[in-house]
């Protein structure tokens, strides 16, 4: 079998595993920098596997526009046009339907909507973005679902039904998982008996794993987490479970306990771009006068390249002028940081001391106590 | 002594030598990537130095506004501040007082100034140039000069007579070359008297080494190498002779063919930014649609990571997405471009066939013929 997770110890609810796949092995828990275009902002492949990335998200929606998937498909597939050889995950396009576009229709056959690059008309539907992420060749592809507000139960009443149909036709268009494996994405925001209906439904259809979706799109963090603690035990134990677009420090951790082992987030690199830090006492703008003349690294005790070259004085320095090396060299140091945590968490979980690690990084990071 | 200019080989009036510094040796002819704000824009010093760059500048105006040059004496001086621990040059700000900055006045004393950030009154004198370059630590350091239109022979008249009386001022401030080597600079734009005039005052206060100033800044080509023609052997044989602001990969072998030993320019990380890549068959824009499905890298036959691992089609995808990791690796292949253009040219002193060399490569870079 090309794609085979497996799991290596439990500890409550949170798994420490090893997910195959055709291109390398992904421990998880695990965290996926975002590479919306191809391209994890700022950071070549080269310095991804430097800071221990195993797993790369794109989105189909943005290649799917610009450069075109059938590009893509032409230069040999995401692997080799953006020359990163490890795994790699496409989201369906849905959320990007849904949050950039300018949208025309939404039917139980699909969205029609224009593009927010050039304006051109187009269409998706579970086929076409099945058809289109087949064209990208990522290791793991997802079904065409409809992310709509978390807490606004009309919608979401019609929103898991349409899931669950399109769900069933990515399946019907997706068949075999060898080459590529679609995960099933469960909606139904913060209500229960809607996550219980998607859940079940997506189950029958025996994905090679599930993605809980429509979650940090607005609602609280009490909410969200409220919303795994049901979710995932409706979630088959033996596949791996992918909470999507979540990266905060404090959230991957609270996810984990709460039986997550794959994420996502564009925050690392977009922090990094707006001059900002994470760092084990929280998150830090570095753009602050207190750091002019700060001879320390950005993260005291990181073994980054940022880290272990530079000083904050500097990092500030690049920020305030609106270097592009800041933003390269705070991206590396916070994707880093999110990829030493779930390592850390990692070994915590095969330590059998989970809660120990999630309140000592909780109490330090969110100053609490 | 720290400073020290060995020529290891002559041709005609080309010469391959090294250029002994506290910092390492810089093998000649060299060029050198501009550090505008202490960093070669997008290009972490790691990479400086897989790519073989050797002496980077930095900027004296830039460095003073922003961060301060006190700040960084404070922080430990420019290879401290930035991380790079090769040999590195200012200028003096000149430059960038007569080019960016709104001028108030220049008197024989020296310049006032608003600063071009926020609008502050500064002033710009000999002693306070190199005061603020002591400050940032370089290894070379400039004499503060007056910059003119090359062709214009009434204000060069006076230029030139300032340019002098204020060499004289800085050699004052700066007797001792041990820590930093100041070096004068030869101004007279396009004519040979007034070149004349200065190079033989400059020759008085015997620097260890010389600059030709204000070239590259209007006049054309021919002017250009016609000055180089007479003004280099007005200089001292055993100092080191440094064309400022010229990175041309045609104007590179043609100053080296008459006697240039050093050079800097922003322009390899400027077409980085704007999507321009240098080939041995000239400069090329990236966005062109011809490369949107070639495969082949930016140049072929050249080692860069750039050129290693990616495609035409996914630089021209990165600079049309408007990607940083575009400005980046475009970056990484220009300056190693003219680095290894310039070790081509060192070579081929060494082994005599310069005039070859310069034959093949500016009949192919020019497409002429």
């Amino acid at each position: 079998m090309s794609f085979y997770f497996e799991i290596a110890k439990t500890q409550g609810k949170a798994r420490a595993g090893v997910f195959h796949t055709p291109h390398g092995d992904i421990p998880t828990p695990v965290f996926a920098p975002v590479g919306t275009q191809a391209t994890v902002k700022t950071i070549p492949p080269r310095d991804l596997h430097a800071i221990g990335a195993t797993l790369v998200l794109a989105n189909t929606y943005h290649l799917h526009l610009r450069p075109g998937d059938e590009l893509v498909r032409d230069m040999g597939g995401l692997h080799s046009f953006m020359a990163w050889d490890g795994p790699i995950l496409t989201d369906s396009g849905g959320f990007q339907v849904f949050s950039l576009a300018e949208i025309n229709r939404i039917d139980d056959d699909g969205v029609t909507f224009r593009s927010h690059l050039d304006g051109s008309k187009r269409r998706l539907t579970p086929e076409r973005s099945v058809a289109i992420q087949e064209n990208l060749g990522a290791d793991v592809i997802m079904c065409f679902d409809q992310c709509s507000n978390p807490t606004d139960r009309d919608t979401l009443v019609t929103a898991v039904r349409r899931t669950s149909a399109w769900a069933a036709r990515c399946r019907e268009a997706h068949p075999d998982d060898t080459r590529q494996a679609l995960f099933g994405i469960v909606q139904g925001g913060i209500f229960e008996d809607l996550r219980a209906e998607s859940a079940a439904f997506l189950r029958e259809l025996d994905f090679p794993g599930y993605a809980v979706g429509g979650l940090a799109v607005g609602e609280t963090k009490a909410e969200m987490y409220q919303t795994l603690d049901f979710t995932t035990p409706m979630l088959p134990d033996g596949k791996p479970r992918y909470l999507m677009g979540v990266g905060d420090p404090d959230d991957l951790v609270q996810a984990v306990l709460r039986g997550v082992d794959i994420f996502d987030c564009v925050t690392p690199t977009r922090l990094a771009r707006h001059g900002a830090a994470l760092t084990k006492d929280g998150r830090i703008n570095m753009r602050g006068l207190t750091y002019a003349t700060d001879r320390r690294p950005v993260d005291p005790g990181c073994t980054c390249y940022c880290c272990q070259t530079f000083t904050r004085a500097y990092l500030r320095h690049l920020v305030k002028a609106g270097e592009i090396l800041g933003a390269y060299l705070l991206s590396i140091h916070n994707v880093h940081f999110l990829l030493d945590h779930m390592q850390a968490i990692r070994t915590a979980i095969l330590e059998d001391r989970l809660p120990e690690y999630a309140g000592q990084f909780l109490h330090r990071y969110l100053h609490t106590g």
